[in-house]
């Protein structure tokens, strides 16, 4: 039975979902990032889904890679290339991060996870970039 | 056509190759790490592989990531959590990190990728990494 990790409410914002995920805009404005959640329970490594799952999740992975170059250049600011990860170290339910990059990022050319405090969205630049994944995600 | 990029040559050595990618073992003693290149020209995003290509690289993950247990458990430390990352902001060629991690490695709970220097393997413990993830990758 699968329950949303309260640590995500804090910290990403509800997107519409997918087949198999969950998806979730990272409240950071430094990056267009979607955060995506199998709905399967008790699942926190790749290996703890079926074999259809896998292929769902890694197909939703791409798509979300589509969303994130969608936040990316409604706010001005286009990816130059996408990173994916799935840790897992902190918040154990399974999850996959998909980040937006740019050579002028704060965290270039390192990972993101765990780099400096994540930065406020503005209120209209928020609105933008879920829309923006939203029209991406329900297509 | 495919050709495998020179900066994986410095940094790990080859191991058996799946069906999909090419697996390296990553010179690293810090952790069981395995690093998967697959065998297609001009990759640089998920988006960039097929659909079946896509179902077959997430199925390699999950055996690369047996592959880094068996590492891991041959050299004492058994891997807690498999960190898996793509990211390619320095080397360009798609490739995919399958990393075993545990609460008392340097980087944890943070991602491995740009952190501290490499530390080489002893000889002895190198070929018992090779050999126990070579066990894994061809069966």
């Amino acid at each position: 039975m699968f329950e949303l990790d309260p640590a995500f409410l804090a910290t990403s914002e509800a997107l519409p979902g997918l087949a198999l995920c969950e998806a979730r805009l990272q409240l950071d404005a430094r990056f267009p990032w979607i955060v995506l959640i199998p709905r399967i329970g008790r699942a926190f490594e790749l290996e703890d889904l079926s074999v259809e799952e896998r292929a769902m999740l890694i197909a939703e992975i791409v798509v979300a890679g589509e969303a994130v170059r969608a936040v990316g250049a409604a706010l001005g600011r286009p990816v130059e290339k996408l990173n994916v990860g799935q840790l897992g170290n902190v918040t154990r339910q399974l999850h996959v991060h998909v980040v937006g990059r740019r050579q002028d990022d704060p965290c270039w050319p390192g990972p993101v996870w765990g780099q400096g405090a994540a930065e406020a969205y503005a209120a209209d630049a928020l609105e933008m970039a879920l829309a923006a994944a939203a029209e991406v995600l329900e297509s």
